[in-house]
């Protein structure tokens, strides 16, 4: 029984101690176990130690100090780049320009990355997850000469913790297990679910210092806004077609 | 150290023994303990157990035998509906009906997949992941009674193994890992990279069966074409459309 993951938290402060080369390696090679499509594998991990490079990708995660602070940052990819590089060596034309593709290399890519987020973790390191990754998927695809086929779907920060931050607050199984069909929620499940979190010292602090009347405020208004994403789904589908999967349609 | 990695295989048969209800709700809520956007866990799980939803979910995977033989099958899903309707309770106005908000309910959806895939497996029960989710959304969708921002991004068909298949291959580590930028592999890589693949006997023999030249042909012509990769995304896009993730922009 794998006990490490009731444990687990995310980490965004790391000691000075250096992820040695062959743990990562040792981590990566196992991550590579997991179920893939076809068995090809459509990912590529794109390992960053250098001050030069964390510099180069901190401003497409917002300047989060974990980028320039930890000691490895891995950009997980989706990649039909390698896959279509083989065929075109073998007198095969490969056809996976297209969103199709994209999905099942993505699913791929976020399968193996959260492979190797349990095995990382079990070893004692420490990660946090970069949603910014597909938000500012350009800046990434430039700054790491992410080729044709190739999209940044995932960043992991990792090192050795110097820090141990209470475990976050889960909903309840039945939030979100359904049985043989989707259930949608009354407001008295509503109630239910979110209470407990809603009646958080924390999470009512946070609604008071932002002066918001409820704590979906705080995610619809400041958090994840309407209008931010509506402009991030732009910038991700310009990127996507940039990199040649909204073509073969 | 997580060793039950290193000797993983997909299990496609299953014996009679039930995956008891206690251990499977053990395994999801531990999953459950996965990083997640700003801790919203945007997904759903749904079980299918009755003999009739497994019959109903079949053909939405070509009718493949693991989803009428597995004791369990679970549809995990993308799900910003539940997250909305808890906003809409609280005063609080959505805005995920986009693309963008789509890949991060879908990326929490896998990341909580293959921690449940990575749990389950260490406790000796096998699993198949269904790609073909996907490719048949729409038919997944009106099976499960998915609402609005709610759609189905893997399948996992759980029991007991009742077959011990060989480890299949994989990839060395130098053809997936980039030092700092991504390196695109040159023919040479390629040879190296894939001819260990390609010399396997069952794919050699996979070749000779299906009169191809190459391993590489089988994938463009047999198992991923560009026609059926086209259409397939014409579908996806569809049902990504009726689901409500392509309204805000």
């Amino acid at each position: 029984m794998i006990s490490s993951i009731q444990t687990r938290r995310t980490i965004r402060r790391y000691t000075a101690r250096d992820v040695e080369p062959a743990l990562l390696e040792r981590l990566l090679n196992d991550s590579a176990r997991t179920q893939t499509m076809g068995n090809l594998q459509l990912y590529s991990v794109i390992v960053t130690r250098s001050p030069e490079g964390k510099a180069a990708l901190a401003p497409a995660h917002f300047n989060q100090p974990m980028v320039t602070q930890a000691p490895v940052v891995l950009t997980i990819c989706a990649d039909f780049h390698r896959t279509s590089a083989w065929a075109r060596c073998r007198n095969a034309e490969p056809g996976y320009d297209n969103l199709l593709s994209f999905m099942n290399a993505a699913t791929d890519a976020l399968l193996f990355t959260q492979t190797f987020s349990t095995l990382a973790e079990d070893a004692g390191l420490g990660l946090c997850f970069l949603g910014t990754t597909i938000y500012s998927a350009q800046t990434v695809i430039d700054v790491l000469h992410l080729p044709q086929l190739v999209f940044p779907v995932a960043t992991l920060t990792v090192g050795w913790p110097a820090e141990e931050p209470p475990l976050s607050d889960r909903l309840p199984l039945e939030s979100f297990v359904h049985d043989e069909t989707y259930h949608a929620p009354t407001p008295e499940d509503i109630n239910r679910f979110y209470t407990p979190k809603e009646a958080l010292p924390e999470n009512q602090e946070f609604v008071r210092i932002n002066q918001k009347e409820t704590l979906a405020q705080i995610f619809t208004d400041i958090r994840y806004t309407k209008k931010d994403n509506e402009m991030m789904s732009e910038g991700l589908i310009e990127a996507l077609s940039k990199q040649g999967f909204l073509k073969g349609k």
